[in-house]
């Protein structure tokens, strides 16, 4: 029996639309999705909302409960989102236009944030790159040393 | 008598090639290019590369000379070069597949490295890109608060 994995979805006001759709999507689909706002299209800033999902995620050092398998996280462009998914320890956030960057992202760079840019991906399309970006797997090997390499990087900085 | 601009550049081996390219189109421009590598496209580990330029940014703490104004890094897919930049304490990385997105993520996001994915942009693209995203201003205003709370989340994690 395949184990059901834990979604944590979140947006900004921008992506507030595609985060719901996203959300009713994953549901159908038999995944447990944890919404973590917004919850309308008032204006709100896209750090919050990425930092409190991300601490959710399982590979964060000192994960809060619920934990989570994966992010999907949505703002206007992705840029905002995943610069600030980014800052934190052991997120691995990856903005995808199509599903070829969720299968490199997930293949190459074992990314376990999804970030979706609301202004420039129908809902068709954000589909088909969350399926891609949920069923793909990590390759190891070369890219395991890469993914050290940032590792690395985040544990010795101040 | 404007100042020039000093543009750090650097990629894996899959964005060799198109690094090459824009360094030239930068360099005919006027800019200051400094180029971190790679140079050929032997295989190499694209977060190397990343921290390596980042560091120069002048936005990060105890930045390194020579000090750089801004930096473009170049990967296949632009995703493991923007999840390490954005590793870096005020770095703000912008993968940018159009114009369009370099705009935002100068006006909204303060973004001070360009992230271009080589194996999905053409060079005409790629110039159109880079120029639109050394001409656009930070907006600043309520884009402002959240750049602030980005750089307080740096300064408090550990």
């Amino acid at each position: 029996m395949l184990k059901i994995k834990s979604i944590g979805i979140g947006a900004d006001h921008r992506g507030f639309k595609l985060k719901e759709k996203i959300k009713t999507f994953l549901e159908t689909r038999g995944y447990k999705v944890i919404d973590f706002g917004v919850f309308s299209e008032e204006r709100a800033d896209y750090p919050k909302v990425a930092f409190e999902l991300a601490q959710h995620i399982k590979a964060v050092p000192k994960v809060k409960t619920p934990k989570l398998d994966f992010g999907i996280l949505v703002c206007g462009s992705g840029i905002g989102m995943s610069i600030s998914a980014n800052k934190v320890k052991g997120i691995r956030a990856a903005l995808c236009l199509n599903p070829e960057f969720a299968k490199r992202s997930r293949q190459h760079n074992n990314a376990n944030i999804l970030v979706l840019a609301a202004d420039f991906t129908t809902f068709s399309k954000a589909k088909d790159i969350t399926e891609v970006f949920l069923s793909e797997k990590f390759l190891g090997e070369r890219h395991r040393a890469r993914i050290n390499q940032i590792s690395n990087y985040e544990n010795k900085k101040k």
